[in-house]
């Protein structure tokens, strides 16, 4: 598994292992790349391609073992390892991440949530304690934090992930409205860019109307 | 504007519309490409290519006119018309998004959420009415609804996807871990599927790691 595999692959992947899941709890234990394809509505050729990027994982006439494939998937995401994430910025969209106890499941391990609102610190979601921003270097040299998730206006967002940079933390789950600086790529960045995601919808939106 | 504009290009331009409204509040009034690819991160030829799809706006050697531009990218977006969105499921994201406020800004008007549960229908967030999930038909019948915001668990979120369609909802911001079945491409999906980002996430620290 050395070589470089494309993002576009890798951005497939989680799609695989959420219908794979999916027929686990149908109780399918064995599925064709042809039905596969028909169900998620992609080429059985760029399934068998996807998979054979890792491997292959198929036997020719005889289809996927469905558990067998979605746990060797998980693998290769590495939801068989914990990632810890620390969350910046407790408001509504750091409650709401916080909240989600599907992350968990996939090995996603929320273990502190930060904010600089008094009327916030101290407080818990879930059980996951809100501390104050101040703790936060304390905090990341005391414990393992893997993803730091920012949740917070885009000016704030662009000074914690500085510091957070210094700290050594080295991927950001972005939900700022702004970039994170990462020109030598020395960084692992995930953007969830809500309002470009709108804005997109709405210029399709336009585009169908004229059509 | 008749030719046909990839995706990729869409995907593009709220990140154009981004920093052109960053410059404005710096109050810089003219950019060259050269200097918007030194901020952003990409090629000058690139900008020049991705503008040309809508007619260029620039002058050689003189550059953009930031507000112009700015302008007329909303415009491009479907930013100067309001857009009527209702979110079904007012749990912990659904609140979230009914929470934020910058979405107005550029169009998007929240007009109602939609629950099951009994202790929350009937309460409001920030003064947006979550309503009983039966009235749903009735409310889509009487009202402008251009996005339905699925925020709810997967098999709910299909069972009200093919209601709303019904109901001639075209347009779907689909937060559910699920696809939303658009076969003949007739309606207008955007996915934000948290746990896939997540999982690409994990990837890319693994393959880091081992690096």
């Amino acid at each position: 598994m050395d070589k470089e595999i494309s993002q576009a692959v890798i951005r497939r992947m989680p799609r695989y292992y959420r219908y794979l899941g999916d027929l686990i709890d149908k109780g399918v234990e064995r599925i064709s790349s042809y039905d596969l394809s028909v169900m998620m509505h992609v080429t059985a050729s760029q399934i068998r391609q996807d998979l054979n990027n890792f491997g292959g994982f198929g036997q020719q006439g005889y289809g996927y073992n469905v558990k067998y494939l979605y746990e060797e998937i998980g693998k290769i995401l590495g939801l068989n390892i914990v990632h810890n994430i620390i969350i910046i910025g407790a408001g509504n969209v750091g409650q709401a991440i916080a909240n989600y106890v599907n992350f968990e499941r996939v090995g996603f391990n929320i273990i502190a949530l930060f904010d600089v609102n008094p009327d916030l610190i101290g407080k818990s979601i879930r059980g996951i304690e809100i501390h104050d921003y101040n703790e936060l270097e304390e905090f990341v040299k005391n414990n393992k934090v893997d993803i730091a998730a920012l949740t917070l206006p885009k000016n704030a967002a662009v000074e914690s992930s500085s510091k957070l940079i210094e700290l050594g933390v080295k991927a950001f789950w972005n939900f700022a409205n702004v970039d994170i600086e990462n020109e030598d790529n020395s960084l692992i960045v995930e953007n969830v860019h809500l309002s470009e995601s709108l804005m997109r919808l709405s210029y399709n939106i336009i585009r169908q109307d004229k059509a």
